[in-house]
């Protein structure tokens, strides 16, 4: 697995208020109707995505508290490549909270947890080729 | 301020352990004693730090169980520029949670909150020219 950060979502109670906070504070903000992407480097993104809709896609559980609210995704150039990363990450143990799967968003992907608790998701975004990562290239 | 995210800290419980769980997935880790730092972007850091290192330097809370575990730090050039920003962020009514201070690392720095709880530290690190913005650039 590469070492990159594609995107860096935070889960927000309300999409509204808080794209209109990081707009106030000067950030380029990129509105569509659920989720919001602020460009914070060439290759990578924030976004900002309501808790309970990151909290169902992902399968992960809040009752225990243990949910920071963020996930860190690793995207890359195939759905072939999400499953060879997410199998990389089983043989080594890795927890293996959601598998590789479609996503309603229009992409593909699958996630992990790291020893902490915090959530990767490992991602094919059609949509975003350029924040990915080719896996393959040497 | 401008849109950049220098570093990603996930406070950890137990620092070898996380740094190991992060260099067996692959990524180049560059440990010290008290922090790790991993490349993840040719102007961006993953830090892995103690949580309770982490706690005790922004001053936040955790009793309320609103502390992701995760900050956001936005570097920049100058302790100016640190003041500059957190007194831009003050008068557009964003809560100041630390004031900006000398640090034990060496840099200098303030903390603020988004409205979902997100912590952000403004800081200058004299260590770390490569992962800053100048803010008074055009």
């Amino acid at each position: 697995m590469k070492s990159h950060i594609s995107v860096i979502t935070l889960g927000v109670a309300d999409l509204k208020k808080s794209t209109d906070f990081y707009e106030n504070l000067g950030f380029p903000v990129e509105r569509s109707q659920d989720i919001t992407f602020i460009k914070v480097s060439k290759n990578m993104r924030m976004a900002l995505y309501g808790l309970d809709d990151m909290v169902k896609e992902s399968g992960v559980s809040t009752n225990t508290g243990d949910f920071s609210g963020i996930t860190l995704a690793h995207n890359v150039i195939s759905k072939e490549q999400v499953d060879s990363v997410i199998e990389e990450a089983r043989l080594k143990d890795v927890e293996i909270i959601d598998e590789p799967q479609e996503r309603h968003w229009g992409g593909y992907s699958g996630y992990f947890k790291d020893i902490d608790g915090y959530l990767w998701e490992v991602a094919y975004n059609p949509f975003s080729p350029e924040i990915a990562v080719d896996e393959d290239e040497l």
